[in-house]
């Protein structure tokens, strides 16, 4: 608020175009000294800031013009979240990664319905508003892909930490909980199965065991405290913390309640695992705790001395609890320290002060969650469950750190 | 991920330029049933988004073209956040309310300093990639302007909560402790204030306490997950959790030292208040509980029936442990629920439901903090505290609401 009387009346909104045209006349006309704000923060020269005015507040704020973050746009299906760019847990809306299967549709919130129905009392269809009105609930949680793994790219020393596990992205979900809708639709007490359909070009369909609905669903209408992005299911999707991406399904406009699971193509020819036994891994639906270190990685060059090693940890199943680090290709491990907030099915930070000497080292962290269960390595996946599918493989990775500073992803840590 | 061998063909990056190409030239000269990915969803035509493809990943996500959010542009040092359109705890980014003194300037943050120096055993200069070195924090808090009273339109009963209060947002900000700053500068055990510094037109400065230091004061150089918006200090603010916004100083560059306040203009001429029996009230840090019922507002219309009496309650010593909303003008109030999550120093929701039967009614809420403090009514903190200057006025506002459904300012709850 402007505080004395000069100011209030050059800001009063009524008078505020006319001031600013006699304003920008007046430089025009080369009046010494009169101070004027730049349009655009490009518009503005590189000189002292003290001596200048600088840019008007706008409708919408920008980003600084030094900083460009991108996701990286992988194929018409896919873009990954730049997380070496990254502080904290949120993930800026914009840069959240993409997966879909049929482009993002265009949904006119004025059109949009949700309807549940089949093994229920009450079948029912719901309207953006609608859903509105019910008690709403916030949580912050990632969203991964079940096939952030980097697959294209493993055997390329040149991966970056968005290129081997970019597929995750963390916000602040708004929305109402599936179980306020299961009873106002009073679902039968003997469906236990459900399922979700969107409103895109694949109509993506995957089915969901009830009891989810108990513990954790929600039907999300709003992410970092706004509407949902396009690319991220607007108006409305199924949000289920720490199950694999793709259930969590966007768009959503149809639940429909059964006994059994209704196989689907995405989960019958899909998002299911192959077992060294020959027997097929389905519903594998939590994303199994994972981690990557962020920074030193490819393309950093670090010097010798003191430094932190930095990361990212998270875990379907719960709290990271406590994340390693290793300096010596995993032969001996480090408690990391995490850095606050530590919340449930969340991006955990960890970092750990290492003095590197100048000889050649591989680093790599390894997560723990809540529920005990260890990060495993490439090999020890492989012998149980087998690499017959892109998905679940959360392995620990490698940066390998040559004489001269320069890092590469360690490609040996995945054989 | 793509997961056969098809999709991996057509989505592999170095053939997809290609494949793109003959995708769209096929389309060209009409070849029947071939599905192409719309450009923008601007594009995309209104129908059954099931029937046709949508649109491809980008580098950064937009907006649904249904959704136009805007902050409200007051004055070229002013602009409000939109309370009504959002959800949960964080306010994007780009809806960060903005007040500064001499525009929004450009840093080059290859060039950027921060100096301490004063009363400190060892004087520092950083660059930003040396603050960056440090263990980094990352806390959500509000930043709430001193003068977010809607001074200018209190008299209006077309008042938003934007236009009342749309002067606080919150955000996840990551930095390094002040403290650890402090300890790396050794300032003298008899330091008790210093001056921070803003590297704007204004060159804003403010006197702050080093208690502030030891107890929760950051140096932030990330929002939201990714680098400050230049209209929030980029690269660099001071941020000082629960005090007036001002104080935060902005593309900060100097911290100097002392045993006194520096009484500068702005803790002089501004942002201090004359009291009823003459003495002034200066430094006055801690924004105090305050509330705003942000759902029914004006514009609103209602209808009779249940509904729920939506709002944000926030406070600068805490946590907000209680708030209370009135449908009667005051005279009886009912305790409202709290929406998780109920952080520190942060935007904390509540709702109430309430069955409205048509009648006049005045709705009014009023916020309680952890200690005990509760916001006061026009009445009480003008008889205490007078209203000689237009910050710190956190009392209970109304919504008036009519016979017909409409809602506007309550002008009377400002009396």
């Amino acid at each position: 608020m402007s505080e004395n009387k000069k100011t209030r009346t050059l800001t009063d909104s009524s008078d505020a175009g006319i001031s600013r045209r006699r304003f920008l006349s007046r430089t025009a006309t080369g009046a010494a000294g009169a101070a004027v704000f730049h349009k655009t923060l490009a518009d503005v020269p590189q000189t002292d800031p003290t001596k200048q005015q600088g840019v008007p507040p706008t409708a919408l704020g920008e980003r600084s013009p030094f900083e460009k973050p991108e996701r990286k746009v992988i194929s018409n299906i896919l873009s990954t979240t730049p997380l070496q760019d990254l502080y904290g847990t949120i993930t800026p809306s914009d840069l959240h990664f993409e997966r879909h299967h049929g482009g993002i549709p265009l949904i006119d919130p004025d059109n949009y319905k949700l309807i549940i129905h089949g093994m229920v009392e009450r079948p029912l269809k719901f309207s953006l508003d609608d859903l509105k009105r019910f008690p709403a609930i916030t949580q912050s949680c990632f969203i991964e892909c079940s096939g952030n793994n980097g697959e294209y790219y493993l055997a390329d020393r040149k991966n970056t930490p968005q290129s081997l596990r970019g597929l995750t992205s963390q916000s602040e979900w708004t929305g109402v909980k599936l179980s306020t809708l299961f009873r106002e639709a009073r679902i039968n007490s003997n469906a236990t199965w459900f399922l979700a359909e969107g409103n895109d070009a694949a109509v993506m369909t995957r089915s969901i065991p009830v009891a989810k609905a108990w513990d954790d669903a929600m039907i999300a209408y709003a992410q970092n405290g706004e509407p949902l992005r396009p690319a991220q299911g607007y108006p409305v999707r199924l949000l289920l913390p720490g199950w694999e991406g793709n259930i969590s399904i966007k768009w959503l406009r149809r639940l429909e309640l059964g006994k059994q699971p209704f196989m689907t193509r995405e989960e019958t020819s899909k998002y299911s695992e192959p077992l060294p036994d020959g027997r097929i891994r389905q519903f594998s639906f939590e994303m199994e705790a994972n981690s990557v270190i962020t920074s030193p990685a490819y393309p950093e060059k670090i010097e010798p001395g003191w430094l932190e090693i930095r990361g990212l940890a998270w875990s379907g199943s719960g709290k990271i609890v406590k994340v390693e680090v290793s300096t010596d290709a995993g032969q001996n491990w480090s408690v990391a320290e995490l850095q606050g907030p530590v919340l449930v099915k969340s991006h955990t930070r960890f970092r750990y002060l290492w003095n590197w000497q100048g000889k050649p080292a591989v680093i790599m962290s390894r997560a723990m969650d809540q529920t005990g269960y260890i990060q495993p390595t490439h090999e020890a996946l492989r012998d149980k469950r087998g690499l017959g599918a892109p998905y679940h493989l959360n392995t620990i990775v490698g940066w390998d750190i040559r004489p001269d500073g320069s890092v590469y992803f360690d490609v040996k840590s995945w054989v």
